[in-house]
């Protein structure tokens, strides 16, 4: 049951008064039969779920039609403006923008600077919902529909100059049901893994602009909450030597790998520290500055975390940082101290209306004392960790505001609201660039004026094409984008090369 | 109320089972674990939370892998062979494949060659949906996406040697909710009409094939069943001079005109006539044999008949056929009579599990003892008429078996059912070539094994396109494809000068 279904077969209808979508007006008689035989308790907990979460459930425009308005010229006006202004020269004031005292001063309001490098980092991190293959008739589904060569091109993220040097799988050898995307056919890519990320890397000119050769790992987020709150609220697991905990789904996708599988020989851990090590070795050794960021979405967040803290064990010295976007809470607070005697900077991007960024514990941490019943069964464990950047789904004027649990959490959501984030206090930027019908690629959270269609981000007939018989087929995979476990040999090798023509060149300087 | 929601209210549960709702079976153990800690309430709240970042899909209904099968070799084989054969000449039979004779021998088992025709004229009504500007968001929304002679070019049909003449609108001064397709937006193309469908003529080689000038009118079918169900049933109106009535939202629909329109100056009555009268006239001019045929689907096949009777009553020894999918009952049997009386032809094509040939009716005449509340109110009025082909979903070894309303009534199920029949008795045809996967353009008919997705007829990105500057908007529609009440000018002018070097010619034949 949608979580919207749930409120509305929760909750006195008063307070949804003229309901979300269409489809609830077809069968009120229905719901009024439900409605009488709920117990209470479940009324109380969905009224207290909603005060609890301060949940404003404004009544959606209705289908009258639309007004000629100033929406018209925005129209115009927009269609044509850039998405992008100039890049500013921010080599400077890198290791501020990258949190080395926690973006202080940078957030309230928020730096133009530090606002184009979130959205960068948030673009990396939804590139992996964008290009993540989701057919579950697919052989390839839960790979990526491109290979790393050619994500950035066929996502229209050259401009951010980076290099993805390596895609990550993860597995989970804990059952975690609706955590992997599974083809249904027998002969697939891989039975067990998923494309959970990439590493990548800023080239030299955006490595000038940015004061640093910058690594980037972006993990992909998809999971059910179920999960996190069935069962990742209760078994905390420790990581590292102390007393540091951390839920333990979030560590068995981070650190799975079984020797049968095509993918995970080595876990995602594993595939991610090796690529890091390597390219900090790498640009190190060319006598550069380098720098770790980290960034992920909902779950991504939390493998973010993960991914930061081993980073921070393992590579001293090294700046990490990681951007989270709407991430659910990971760990107890010896984790958060550890991270922080690390010297790992966490910027946690959140979303006021977004439900995921209290889990674990929306309900046991923030509402304990309304559930007398299942106390016996918690503790206050989870802590978020670092600075937090609050945004608010009802600053910005494009979006609709009615209790839509999908689109506050949706990346695109916060990336737009980062977009138009001035201050706590100040009204959306009026002179916010980026695309605003990017909100509505996967949910319907744009306000009907502007006249976006919802979920419109989709393959023309869902990838079938006419073949020259006149018969609708599904294409091969271009070879070269059929993920393979060895496919990154080749940029392994030139790695290498590069590594050995480097050291000769120290070797060289050292002899003159 | 929406069709498939009236069976679930009124139909006994055994009926549809195990069918529509796949949500259920996700995590039945752990539910249990979770149920002795939880109230309900906060058990409902625990799997409503689950769909929460489901970003994309719903898990299908059992997921295990796909079993090796001859499906493979299917596919391989169906993918490279040509979805038609090479044309009969059929000229000679022209009148029986018309109905002169009611088709009485040639139904079953099905004469390949009019398997052939139906299926064509099938596709002509399909077109009437595959064309339509379904998209709230646009100003066109309710028309057809392409100019009339652009239409058959774009969806593929140009191999059928028709075409389009002219566009046919149609609107309804009583209100019937859900029929019309409307623009959110203040400007729009048209507040009251509906592209209904169109006129066509054979070419000259088609003309040579099957014997005749055929002139087709395709009727657009889109309605909901509620408004059959709710409204359709109990109102009769008298058509013509005698006792036959027929239901008057159909007669509505058919001659609703409004002086204040900009498409509905004339109704769609008028407008099929008057084009129909200048065709029969050209062409008769020319000495040619001519033949209408009228086709539709659901609501398509009702105006068809509507359309048939006036056609008949006004054009005497024109031969009319009406070929209709899944349509529902139009009159009453005096209706019925006056077709016969008037040399009308009707084949019906009705799937055996499809309930929309019930109606109106499907209660009242066929349930009444179940609704015996409701009684007092109606009439066993309609009668259906002509020649039926029944076909039976099972029949089909590529569709699933499961209870499917939408699908049941799917013209592309019924195009897939034709073409696979042989007879009452045989088995689907084992070399039937049409496209099996156009089957799920809109709907979830084929069996798993198959992998093609449900529903997969659709826009890139809903028609949104990027533009140079990096943004997406919906593109303005090509000029001649924006509808235009006068649009129709050019071909009139051009019909005209034909029609007068034809005078000329005939009076030339004369004078020598």
């Amino acid at each position: 049951m949608a979580l919207s279904t749930m409120i509305h077969t929760h909750l006195p209808t008063t307070l949804y008064g003229g309901a979300v979508n269409r489809i609830s007006s077809i069968s009120a008689h229905r719901r009024v039969a439900v409605d009488t035989k709920l117990n209470r308790g479940a009324r109380r907990l969905a009224e207290s779920l909603t005060s609890l979460l301060h949940l404003n459930i404004d009544p959606p425009s209705s289908r009258k039609n639309l007004q000629h308005s100033s929406w018209d010229s925005f129209d115009e006006e927009k269609h044509n403006t850039p998405t992008t202004s100039p890049k500013e020269m921010i080599a400077d004031k890198w290791r501020q923008l990258h949190g080395c005292t926690d973006w202080g001063s940078l957030l309230d309001p928020l730096h133009p600077w530090l606002r184009r490098e979130i959205v960068k980092y948030g673009e990396f991190a939804q590139a992996t919902y964008d290009a993540f293959d989701f057919d579950s008739f697919s052989e390839y589904c839960g790979s990526c529909r491109y290979n790393r060569n050619r994500l950035f091109e066929k996502l229209g993220l050259c401009k951010n100059g980076y290099k993805v040097t390596k895609y990550i799988y993860a597995m989970s050898t804990i059952e975690m049901p609706r955590w992997l995307e599974r083809s249904r056919l027998m002969d697939t890519w891989s039975k067990d893994s998923n494309w959970m990320g990439y590493v990548a890397v800023s080239d030299d000119e955006e490595t000038r602009r940015i004061g640093r050769r910058d690594i980037v790992v972006a993990w992909r987020g998809t999971v059910a909450p179920a999960e996190w709150y069935e069962d990742f609220q209760r078994d905390l697991e420790p990581i590292g030597i102390g007393d540091a905990k951390v839920e333990h789904g979030f560590l068995s996708i981070y650190t799975s790998k079984n020797e049968s599988t095509r993918y995970n020989k080595s876990s995602a851990s594993e595939q991610v520290m090796e690529e890091v090590m390597k390219l900090v070795q790498f640009y190190r050794g060319q006598g550069e500055e380098v720098s770790l960021t980290i960034t992920g979405h909902s779950l991504g967040g939390a493998l973010a975390l993960l991914n930061a803290y081993e980073a921070a064990v393992n590579l001293p010295g090294l700046p990490v940082s990681v951007i989270s976007f709407g991430a659910p809470r990971v760990g107890n607070s010896a984790f958060r101290d550890e991270l922080d005697d690390l010297g790992v900077k966490t910027l946690r991007v959140v979303a006021k209306q977004d439900l995921v960024p209290r889990m674990p514990g929306l309900v046991f941490n923030e509402s304990l004392q309304r559930f007398d019943d299942i106390t016996g069964t918690l503790e206050w464990v989870y802590t978020h960790v670092g600075a937090e950047l609050r945004l608010d789904v009802s600053s910005s004027p494009y979006l609709k505001r009615g209790f839509n649990p999908m689109g506050f959490h949706s990346l695109e959501t916060y990336l737009h609201l980062v977009d138009g984030f001035h201050s706590a206090e100040s009204a959306f930027r009026s002179d916010a660039r980026r695309d605003v019908t990017l909100v509505n690629k996967a949910c319907d959270m744009l306000v009907d004026e502007l006249r976006i269609p919802q979920g419109w981000y989709q393959l023309a007939n869902k990838g079938l094409v006419c073949n020259e018989h006149g018969r609708w087929v599904k294409p091969r995979r271009e070879p070269e984008d059929i993920p393979s476990p060895i496919g990154d040999q080749a940029h392994e090798h030139s790695l290498r090369i590069q590594m050995q023509e480097n050291y000769q060149m120290l070797y060289a300087s050292y002899q003159t």
